[in-house]
């Protein structure tokens, strides 16, 4: 018998693994790996630990015995907050059957997509945007095809002509995330509206990427196609808890579904991981009914953040970028002379022991841009402007 | 413009997805949901709950600060106290660069199938088997071919030529569970080798489950192909905390890989769900560091709940089962009268209100089995036999 040898194990993954580049944000955050002088506003994640009644509630859940296997859409008390909370956020009341669990916006986000779209689809990704949308898509063998966002004046804009003029005969469906990440831009309701008008008429899924829905500054909610989509259109909508309540680490999410697909979620939650530790599900509960001030005060620390920053980019000379963002926690932004983000990322990670995320993972045409968490204390951002001054200015 | 109406949704999910039932144990379970009467026996769930001390270190885990995003295969900690444990527990060492941290060992057998499945290839899964590797292996549009072990005088055993003659060019792996769920059939070392000359010489994958690897009665653990193979070889080894530290609602697991695949299911887990909850990480340092103990009386626990299982069922003259396991925490047997198991499990629940597994989930040539778990105390167990005699006896 032939033996193995150590390069077999590598060529041996399936051809659609094998496709996919390795390479993230995290591939240059690795370079700084352990050294605590570095300031790192690289990942979508802030400096602020969910609040303490969180995890208390979570320890009194495990007290209580809620750690067996629970219900692959997520345990009920869960479910019921979750459908008062939307129901209480949007104009349009969602209705228990409409909501899973996930763990994590991203595993939502993966759900979504491995439910439309099979190898040889399309999946119309409206960017700039967060890498791991394309890299789900992917994951099932589909394509994500880009449609970038203009640039003027006014900000990011999108031009749903150019979305249609994307779809062809194999698009399953059509992503866009409002508020943006990186881009921080609020898609207008008529805008999103018309995208669904699109999606119905091709037979097409709307994915709406709702995570940064509460960090809309000034306002208790950004705009949501939930207001405007009936609950069989076919619709998804996908938020997490990581944003809004500082809950990264914790991994929960769920996605909004037209009612007749909950059976067909459960069996994807089955073999996918059979669900969310069940304790953390209660936590959840928890942040739903008794967080709302912490997320005023989240959206309130965002914006806070974004104005020391932003301050400090709109003087560095070199520096184009955009309007202010209206929401989220990023700065997105070009440099003059420093054309390719990586090389520029690993440099200023070098010279100013500051981590700022490369533009070229957030979709074609971004390239030359830099991301920056804002999500950070003032303190900190003073610090981290102040160090990147002599890179940027 | 159309509207989608009510059916469209359903009618909208991918080709893949749409082929895959979404009926499974839970179908049958949840008749039942609710109804506190009920004698659980139909999930591989005891009635034991992860010991506190685990809790324990969640909650200084939390308080500590680990509520962040944490590395795609694990944090440090956890991925280091997982090659202490298996370097302590098999004959060859087990080094870090090996260990991915999963959200449980459902999660470690999906990552372990897309990563070396496309659609229209196949794996030859070994039976009778738990469901979730056939559901797991058609979530990638890839088939799950049945090679049904031989039950007789000495119990369920393997004929590696019948795994060698199902195999043919679109073969990527051939899995195996070892102790086995529902059977507890324990494959010989001997036979595990053997598959893997087999896979070896066709280029296929190897993956063995060893959810149950601690639960072999009268012994440490059971034996492990990782004792035979080399670090690159095209090996997984899925495992969980899930039956031997009782933590089934945690969602923790892990698989041991080549240490070449490292970076590649770092992505994978990106794009699948970005990782575990750093604090139940760190629950399971400490139920390895610390539970021992507990191990062996969980596994004293299932030997004591299978003898009065097996007592009872040999007493019942309608039923025929195979020689007692000798690992595990299952019963699997069949009774005269009873050929189709689905039906027989939902009169069994309605005229005794204990919940058994249907065989008809466990693969081909199992319909007429049923399935009990026998991780629950005297008194419980004790209770349900005397039930269930006049429907079995």
């Amino acid at each position: 018998m032939a033996a193995s040898h150590p390069s077999d194990a590598l060529a041996g993954v399936s051809r659609t693994i094998g496709r996919i580049p390795v390479e993230n944000i995290s591939s240059v955050a690795r370079i700084g790996l352990g050294d605590p002088s570095i300031i790192p506003l690289w990942f979508g994640e802030g400096d602020v630990a969910a609040p303490a009644f969180i995890g208390e509630a979570m320890m009194r859940a495990v007290e209580a015995g809620h750690v067996f296997y629970a219900h692959q859409n997520g345990v009920p008390e869960l479910r019921a907050a979750l459908a008062t909370y939307l129901t209480g956020l949007n104009a349009r009341p969602v209705e228990t059957d409409r909501v899973a669990v996930t763990a994590s916006g991203m595993n939502a986000l993966m759900l979504c997509v491995r439910l439309i779209a099979d190898a040889g689809d399309n999946v119309v990704v409206v960017d700039p945007v967060w890498p791991n949308i394309a890299g789900t898509t992917r994951l099932v063998g589909a394509e994500a095809r880009s449609v970038r966002m203009d640039l003027g004046d006014a900000g990011w804009t999108l031009d749903v002509g150019k979305v249609a003029a994307a779809m062809d005969g194999r698009t399953r469906g059509v992503f866009f995330a409002s508020p943006g990440n990186p881009t921080g831009a609020v898609i207008p309701i008529e805008t999103q509206v018309a995208l669904l008008d699109l999606t119905r008429a091709r037979g097409a899924w709307l994915i709406a990427d709702e995570v940064y829905n509460r960090l809309l500054f000034g306002a208790r909610s950004a705009p949501s196609i939930l207001d405007h989509a009936e609950p069989e259109d076919r619709v998804l909508v996908v938020n997490s808890f990581s944003k809004s309540w500082a809950m990264t680490g914790w991994r929960l999410g769920w996605i909004v579904h037209p009612p007749s697909l909950g059976p067909t979620l459960a069996m994807m939650v089955q073999y996918t991981n059979s669900g969310v530790a069940t304790f953390i599900q209660h936590a959840g509960v928890a942040a739903l009914e008794e967080g709302e001030p912490f997320v005023a005060w989240m959206r309130d620390y965002c914006q806070a953040g974004l104005d020391i920053v932003c301050d400090a980019l709109e003087r560095f000379g070199r520096v184009r970028m955009a309007p202010r963002p209206t929401a989220g926690m990023y700065a997105f932004f070009e440099v003059d002379g420093l054309p390719d983000s990586r090389a520029a990322c690993v440099t200023i990670l070098e010279k100013t022991k500051v981590g700022l995320a490369p533009g070229v993972f957030f979709g074609p045409g971004s390239e030359s841009f830099l991301r920056i968490c804002a999500c950070r204390s003032p303190e900190s951002l003073g610090e981290a402007m102040g160090r990147l001054a002599p890179a940027l200015a």
